[in-house]
């Protein structure tokens, strides 16, 4: 298995960075979750004066095997099908990577179709569609293995174009009952209270899903009286969740600031920072999302997300619109007078 | 007093502009406020194809009698010096403003302080600060009127030069009071729920501007049995708010979209409410302050901000930083695939 050195940033610049905060032409504090950003963001770059550079946003996509058992409102093939939507610039993760500048990576993880070679697809295809894991895993652990690599390579290349700040999307019809099944083991929360709506799921839907999962996590445990994490990576999929795990480990050992997305892509870092702990000091968390589990994962970690816009879409979409919130942090404390460069009463603490 | 044409946007293209939204590659309301953002967008400009354009950030500043009465922990000549730092680029409002392209407008509503003319500086001085509102009223009805027509005068600059999306800031210290006092009146809110610690003063600090605002109260009280808005907003000033009503109310009159910033503007709002309700149509809550008294406005006026980042600033930072979500909004509906236009399986209702 890859290994990843990744770094708890050095806490010593941390009184500089205060420092320099509470000079700023402001009263103390008053720039609130601002101020919270701009201290992360300078212990994870060494510095007071810290710069965002070439953000990226990548997109994993596969198909899930699970999905046959009515999961999910949606078919199957509305994964293949919004891959050709995404390379036409037209879905929702389009119009918000354009907004904020952000350069795109759409990887085929693992879809259930014969792509046609495409320079603007990255293929790591491991296999169309996993398993279906209410009778099998839904991977080999070797499989897992692999997707873990890719993501991490797939990073690389962001790096090496410059990036400093990256935020991970999924699609994958299927993938927020793996999500829901990983959040309940690593969480160890009640299957019933991480299962959701997905895409648009009516109350009997998700009683359905809830079902599914329930049967599949106890055939689970019938054959696995301990488990670690990669088990339960690659038991319940899906390969592009195991990719943005890796891609998520790159990114810390990188030092990059890494944007996350809602309800999949936390599960994802809740998987990564089983195995790496320090990866948390690498998180943004962009979005709190309408899916239900969603705010649990969240307090689990205890982290407060920069927004809470109601989306359910994934892709990225809720980590990318919080970018320019991470911007203005940056901007916060490399633009702002100070008290002592401009004549102004400072105000009291 | 000066008559404002405001009209309630034509409900009937309503219809259409749903239709849109629901027919955009995502599942129905997965991108929950943004749809919302755009379906109000689309009402003010009757149109489903929105555009935004030259916004502004409008920065009343005044002074405030009744800060001799120590209600805030800042001397009053902060109001002044920090025109400078708004003309210099270096306060919190302008590194905003850079960043998601707002032009500025610095007024000078009646800051205790004689400047040297500024062609940066635009000069709608009314007085040298207000009276002391413990005592007497803050300002007469007659300057009350004359800043409803300076603020509407400034916003058609605005409009002259292009902008219809506009946002409102405040400085003057002291003006947290004026808010509680006008939110109390205008929502009937015990005044103790109103009063919170401006920009930062402890539990001792806000007893006292408790005080002093509740025998101010008492003392109105006791000459008027009954009262009009403008009585309020003329005994409690300050200018920088008064100006701010009136912006508000020529924005909305223009068909502009108001971008509403913490407590002191949802005060102003609420005051421009009370004399033309259909003002409220055009009005974008951006951001939900650290002030205690902000959440019951928002309650009262039951909206839902587009951001809650703990600011306690004003100046108009939390309106500038909710700006790209009503971008992005806007975005949305003209540059996403809809399903008729790309081959993707239509999400199941």
């Amino acid at each position: 298995m890859i290994k990843f050195n990744i770094e708890k940033p050095d806490q010593a610049i941390g009184a500089e960075l205060q420092k320099k905060i509470d000079n700023l032409t402001k009263p103390k504090g008053a720039l609130g979750m601002l101020e919270e950003l701009a201290i992360q963001i300078g212990l994870i770059q060494q510095t007071t004066s810290p710069q965002l550079s070439t953000p990226y946003n990548i997109v994993f996509a596969a198909d899930h095997g699970v999905a046959v058992e009515g999961v999910s409102l949606s078919p199957q093939e509305v994964t293949f099908q919004m891959i050709s939507n995404f390379i036409s610039g037209g879905a929702g993760v389009n119009f918000l990577a354009r907004q904020h500048g952000f350069k795109m990576k759409i990887v085929d993880s693992g879809v259930n179709y014969d792509f046609q070679p495409n320079p603007y697809l990255v293929d790591k295809k491991i296999g169309k569609g996993t398993a279906n894991y209410l009778y099998s895993a839904a991977m080999s652990k070797e499989e897992a293995e692999l997707a873990i690599k890719h993501g991490a390579d797939v990073v690389s290349e962001c790096k090496a174009d410059g990036c400093n700040i990256i935020s991970f999307g999924e699609m994958g019809i299927g993938n927020t009952s793996s999500s829901a099944v990983w959040m309940s083991y690593f969480t160890n929360t009640n299957l019933k209270e991480c299962v959701g709506a997905g895409c648009g799921l009516d109350q009997k839907g998700v009683e359905h899903k809830y079902d599914v999962l329930r049967r599949a996590c106890e055939n689970f445990n019938q054959n696995h009286k301990e488990w670690d994490t990669l088990e339960i990576l690659s038991y319940f999929g899906g390969f592009e969740m195991v990719m943005a795990v890796g891609g998520m480990l790159k990114a810390a050992e990188e030092k990059m600031i890494i944007l996350v997305d809602g309800f999949i892509m936390t599960s994802c870092m809740i998987a990564a920072a089983r195995m790496y702990p320090e990866v948390l000091n690498y998180a943004v968390f962009g979005h709190q999302s309408d899916e239900s589990g969603h705010k649990i994962m969240l307090q689990f970690l205890n982290v407060k997300p920069l927004l809470r816009l109601d989306f359910r879409l994934g892709e990225g979409t809720g980590a990318i619109c919080a970018y320019p919130i991470v911007d203005s942090a940056v901007r916060m404390i490399n633009e702002m007078n100070s008290f002592e460069k401009i004549m102004v009463t400072k105000y009291f603490d």
